[in-house]
């Protein structure tokens, strides 16, 4: 009759019971997975974890890669996956990803182990503050109580993990901190009177299904308000960009009910979750944007009359600087009443959910706008894709050009900072194939770009490829220790430049030194040992052999295992190859388009 | 005239001169070196930082890395090495060096680039909320006023330079973090009038030297409370406990006038700075406390009736649990007046330096106590060393023992946690070689080990050996890259047992699963494909074939280049050793001392 995943009078001290609590309440709030990372303070967690029947544990011995793991794969399904670790520095490693995730909007549960709140700040081992150790970065934090086996105190923890769980996948969605002090014995030994046998059940092994249930909201506007955006909203030039997406993302149905409805091309960014998949068939998705805006488009062009933002701010900065200068009533939805556009051109903050917004919205607009205006866009798009099609030359485009179009569908691609994001957003092209692009847009970091793939991967039975330059591949090759670890199998294209590449894209290139020595920073690293390390298997192409790169990539995408494809090449003369398509793109635009 | 490295009204815009004033003041404050990770927005710092001519530039990919490897010269040194990144989270990725450095009291300096304040929180790329990022780990934070060129900012900034070193090095030491927010044009491109010509050289070159000169007093008691310490110091039995150093640590020579005077034999860490070197000649220094303190030496000899004190708390659990359970006087003396002493048994806190406290004491001692009592250890030490002498049987700490009985005359020997500390502590017994054993103590984590090696490596010309297991080395293989991007050179000893060698000494050792998946989590790992990777040579040799480490490992010290001497072990068999030889030691030592 007993449930071997609830704890029970029979478990040995209060240790062990206060963790099997803890675990089991998040269980029956869905959690199916931990990332653990071996130490002894943390004992009685990754004890209660490891025996629960319905949870898989991803073990990491690296913190750091392990909390982007966790980030990836929440990035990926909108779900939690907790994180555990032991006291001390340990924790510390967890920060960059806390911080992503914070800024980009992913839930994440921080489980941290602690030294028994007498010991702290007294010269004991491994023993550090780690009150508040996030700081403003978690949506919520607590320093747990100590456990015992109390019906009060029990039910306090198991609230406070509903609570947790609630709090990381609110609005916004971001990381939460608990505290766990434990003190000996960390391990299910029996302690007597530990747990009294009389506790009644009720407290040991909580309620059927969750302690707590949560019903949670999301802002929406009143009838009179919607009435009068949709009013506002039923102009002829109307823009809609979608910035990269928050978790889960917004709806493609309403996305594609509200461009219907009002004519507004839709200006998406590769991460915004609608620049692949079925929306494309069925409406005007404009993907290359930062191939042609800029003053000449603007000056030949009229202005949008009004621009409607949601999700992040654009990875594209000739969007952005476009954004910028047009004159326009600008409406930033924000579900979180954040604001995420730098420009501080908008006029309007728009607090509701941006998926019912739009969907309720598409029901009451005037009726669609100028086709001339729509056209203009869809045939920009088309010129874009045309001067790709048409051109010779190796940059590093190229790469993600291929990529998108030889993926298997569906796949998740997962593309690094600082430029393989910004090559997808050029020239990866929008495609009705079911691919999920994901990138850390939250804080662009180089760091955790490879675990924050894995975790990603780990989440969904689509193929993965990962599309990372050099510096970030060898900021996280811990994270690759994964690939043998777990079930988890990706497709990683390495863009190996030597260096800083997107530095010969800015002003510090015309100082040298220390431009060479400070800034591009070449290595000289032969990545082919990662072969041997980790449980991959490596090929080189020269990046201007396009044929051997697909070959490559397309034999990678469909044989067992993981695979990196390494691609050699020239970033500087990647960077002219890039300005002068997009030289050409303007040209092409603007003879078609006025 | 003009010297180069001093700003001026030439300077082509404010974050130039800017940038360059606070790099002229650190200078003149005595950095000769920086470690700076490659980005954009630091780019007026790392110029300014490139182009002195008196710093030397380490060049580091990963901030992680960049900040343990500053962090191990400052160690060894005393000295800050200054720490520049870009904004983002670059800054979060010193976190765990920064938590060391303010446990182990080691100076530090953070100086990160931020955005300008206005696009903070506001969506705008790569921007954080970098505000008291390190929390309470830090000594002083400060978000630096915008560059500027008026006489007061100049002056403000230098202040703050020389106030920045004051309190990294002063008492605690520790880490300070100043952000540096900077607005485009980042590049030394000229700018009309961001620098006006007519500014006072006084405002642009600083002064003659430092700006700012720093005069520190350290805490001293008065004759009247210094004499009371004195008689009660004034005892037949008393020991002086030195723990592992702050930065720079306590004087042997005031350490060997008090255990002279007092007849207080002196139980050193491994990391006291007293263990090994020319203190050992003249004075009675117990390293092998380790192997026979417990239950049955305390009952056998008689309680100490004074106990002193200095450092952190020391490494060996035997050790405090013997301090714990005495009946004596104990003296906690901290300049800083910390509590470094987890059992709370201390009954008297004195803050002082340390230093000089020891050494006035010394000559106001009644004269030094019983004789018996200090034979009693030294005699015990005799036992230790020869129960090593004779045994057999293969143990990790043989490793240890043979590391200090082959280092190179002078050597810096840094051992990793958990267990290469423990073993040095154990095995590596009092030599009057200049050895330098360091080990990152303050928050005993496994990661950023390489990296604080090699940097406390980099500043020496000391040999250098590392000690580490393998979980450790893995943690921070990325720190081995700065084997060939500094002159450093290494011998690294790695013990690898393939797992968490640490946790066969736990009671989970009986919980399997998930002892071994989730506590040892065996990796597998076959690192000689580091030696691909980086600029160094690989060799294996197995644990119990003495023999053959000590030749791989005299080998390795005398060749040129740097050297990975993997000792593969069985962690478990290793563990059953050393309890023997507790074992024996124990039985010795009762029968030779009483």
């Amino acid at each position: 009759m007993t449930d071997p995943n609830r704890p029970s009078t029979t478990d040995p001290n209060r240790n062990t019971l206060w963790a099997r609590a803890l675990v089991d309440e998040l269980a029956a709030a869905g959690i199916d997975a931990v990332c653990i990372s071996p130490g002894s303070r943390s004992t009685p967690l990754t004890v209660a974890f490891d025996r629960h029947e319905d949870i898989h544990v991803f073990s990491h011995l690296d913190e750091r890669s392990s909390a982007y793991f966790a980030l990836g794969r929440a990035r990926r399904t909108g779900d939690v996956t907790p994180l555990v670790c032991t006291s001390g520095t340990a924790a510390a490693n967890y920060h960059p990803a806390v911080i992503e995730a914070s800024q980009s909007r992913v839930p994440m549960l921080l489980l941290t182990a602690d030294r028994p709140p007498e010991i702290r700040d007294s010269g004991a081992n491994q023993t550090i503050d780690q009150e508040k150790l996030y700081g403003d970065a978690v949506r919520w934090y607590r320093d747990v109580a100590e456990p015992e086996a109390t019906p009060r105190k029990l039910r306090s923890l198991r609230t406070t993990a509903a609570r947790a769980i609630t709090k990381a996948t609110g609005t916004p969605a971001g990381p939460v901190h608990l505290n766990f002090p434990f003190r000996k014995p960390l391990e299910p030994t029996p302690v007597e009177g530990d747990v009294p046998t009389d506790l009644p059940e009720s407290a040991t092994a909580g309620r059927d299904g969750a302690f707590v249930d949560t019903t949670a909201g999301a802002p929406e506007l009143d009838d009179d308000a919607l009435r009068t955006l949709a009013e506002k909203f039923s102009e002829p030039r109307g823009l809609l960009v979608v910035g990269p997406s928050d978790s889960p993302g917004v709806d493609p149905e309403a996305v594609a009910a509200f461009a219907h409805a009002s004519g507004f091309p839709v200006l998406a960014d590769p991460l915004s979750g609608v620049r692949y998949g079925g929306l494309v068939r069925t409406t005007p998705v404009v993907g290359g944007y930062d191939a042609f805006l800029g003053e000449r488009v603007r000056e030949a062009w009229p202005d949008p009359d009004v621009v409607v933002h949601v999700g992040a701010s654009p990875t594209s900065k000739p969007l952005r600087k476009y954004l910028a200068a047009v004159d326009a009533d600008q409406y930033v939805v924000d579900p979180a009443a954040g604001w995420r556009e730098a420009e501080f051109t908008a006029t309007d903050l728009v607090v509701a959910d941006p998926s019912r917004l739009l969907g309720r919205l598409s029901r009451l607009l005037a009726g669609p706008g100028s086709r001339t205006w729509q056209e203009r866009w869809t045939e920009a798009e088309a010129a874009h894709e045309t001067v790709l099609d048409e051109r010779d030359g190796f940059c590093e485009g190229r790469v993600l050009e291929d990529v998108v179009d030889l993926a298997p569908d569906p796949s998740t691609i997962f593309v690094s900072n600082s430029m393989p994001v910004r090559d997808l957003d050029r020239f990866g092209t929008p495609t009705t194939k079911t691919y999920t692009a994901l990138g850390n847009r939250g804080a662009s970091g180089i760091d955790g770009i490879v675990s924050t793939a894995l975790g990603a991967g780990s989440a969904t039975t689509d193929d993965l490829t990962l599309v990372t330059g050099d510096l970030a591949y060898y900021h996280d090759m811990n994270g690759l220790l994964a690939l043998g670890r777990s079930d988890v199998e990706a497709t990683i294209v390495l863009v190996n430049n030597d260096g800083g590449g997107i530095f010969h894209m800015l002003p510090i290139e015309a100082y040298d030194p220390p431009f060479t020595s400070q800034f591009v920073t070449p290595h000289g690293l032969d990545f082919e040992p990662t072969e041997d390390l980790y449980d991959l298997s490596f090929a080189r192409v020269e990046g201007d052999d396009r044929d051997a790169f697909r070959d490559a990539y397309a034999e990678a995408t469909t044989s067992e295992g993981s695979h990196v494809v390494e691609v050699a090449t020239d970033a500087e003369a990647s960077h002219r190859v890039r300005d002068e398509l997009r030289e050409r793109t303007v040209e092409r635009v603007l003879e078609d388009t006025t």
